[in-house]
């Protein structure tokens, strides 16, 4: 039922719906209407219903969506039922906040194992039972294991290096938090994505410039009017 | 020249200029056309010419871009020049990539503080000599100093009640690393950017299924094909 032609700003509002559902179910509840949904989630519900569409029909006229079989629907739309494997390269801070505080299960992924170059961490496990392994031995690890996903948590100056090595090895998609593009000539499949914290910084002083300027501009209004 | 109804879709892409054009201008490059420019970014020239257009007039026709002035256009428009300060809430793993590894100036913010409840990390500073404070003095620290933004590190258990304390201590906008929404009845104007790993690892999954299925597709037909 995957459809090729979905937009991106479809795809991303999928995980906030996930997490939406999820609330809601935690509180009990096991209908909601596109209304409703809107409302929680500061969009409208035809927004809503044009999102779910491009899936196929989940919600049935006049009584809304049965929260447990949307929850599924969008599951499997993004592939959480795949079983897909991962690796964690660099055990530094990122890295380390992704071992021991996120859920990757959560999310569909079983986490086999990270890779960094210490000594000091090499051969022992995270708090939750994941091996720190050799960053030497990443490309044999590869050829013993399925490996679908590496998340690339080195220093900036080490991140197309360890880029290549996985892509090299076979990975088939590159969870990127290097804050540079790791991308090569296109000549790979690889997908990746990229969490760029200064991306998301400056979008942050845009939106915060502007309000700022707006109050001003109603603060000045209002005192030109006493 | 700011305009209140640009798209989000365009302010996320103003980074991601800037970030290309410093790389360019790195390589000694001091002009470009919107062509190679869009060969670059994987945009076509008329989707940049529409995104700059929206801030005003920067090339001239045909003598393409000067890199200099479009840079400091697009942090002017993105309130690089303001010089909003900044603290970090939390000093743990995320907060600590932060502190030990993330250019703040370099996205125009000054970075006043941590803090932090571990009191084996209060009153010691970081690597780049920021003082880590105790957490219980958030609300008389920013009585004292002009904090425009709190990045939020704190444990998912603790993102609402520190998100409450930094709005009451009078703070605009939050940087909100919880990996939960911290939004409040809407009776406040703090502007809020979240950075969701799970919904960035979901989107990965979703192209990844998306790809390995097409080739699978290909496959097949190669095959019958033969």
């Amino acid at each position: 039922m995957k459809n090729i032609n979905i937009s991106n700003n479809v795809i991303r509002r999928m995980p906030r719906y996930l997490s939406k559902l999820d609330e809601l179910r935690a509180a009990g509840v096991e209908r909601i209407s596109s209304n409703e949904l809107g409302n929680q989630m500061g969009l409208t519900p035809s927004q809503i219903r044009q999102d779910f569409s491009c899936f196929g029909e989940f919600g049935q006229q006049g009584y809304g969506y049965n929260l447990a079989s949307l929850r599924r629907e969008i599951a499997t739309i993004l592939g959480m039922d795949r079983g897909y494997q991962m690796v964690v390269i660099g055990a530094g801070n990122i890295g380390r906040a992704l071992l021991d505080h996120f859920n990757f299960e959560n999310c569909g992924f079983h986490l086999l194992a990270a890779f960094d170059v210490d000594e000091r961490l090499i051969g022992t496990t995270t708090k939750t039972g994941v091996p720190i392994c050799d960053a030497r031995d990443i490309y044999d690890y590869f050829q013993n294991h399925q490996v679908d996903v590496a998340a690339l948590c080195v220093p900036t100056e080490q991140a197309k290096a360890a880029a290549q090595e996985v892509i090299r090895a076979g990975v088939k998609a590159i969870w990127n938090f290097t804050n540079v593009t790791t991308s090569l000539p296109e000549d790979d499949n690889v997908v990746r994505e990229d969490i760029f914290f200064s991306d998301s910084l400056l979008a942050l002083e845009y939106y915060m410039a502007e309000t700022i300027d707006q109050e001003a501009k109603r603060a000045a209004r209002r005192s030109q009017l006493q």
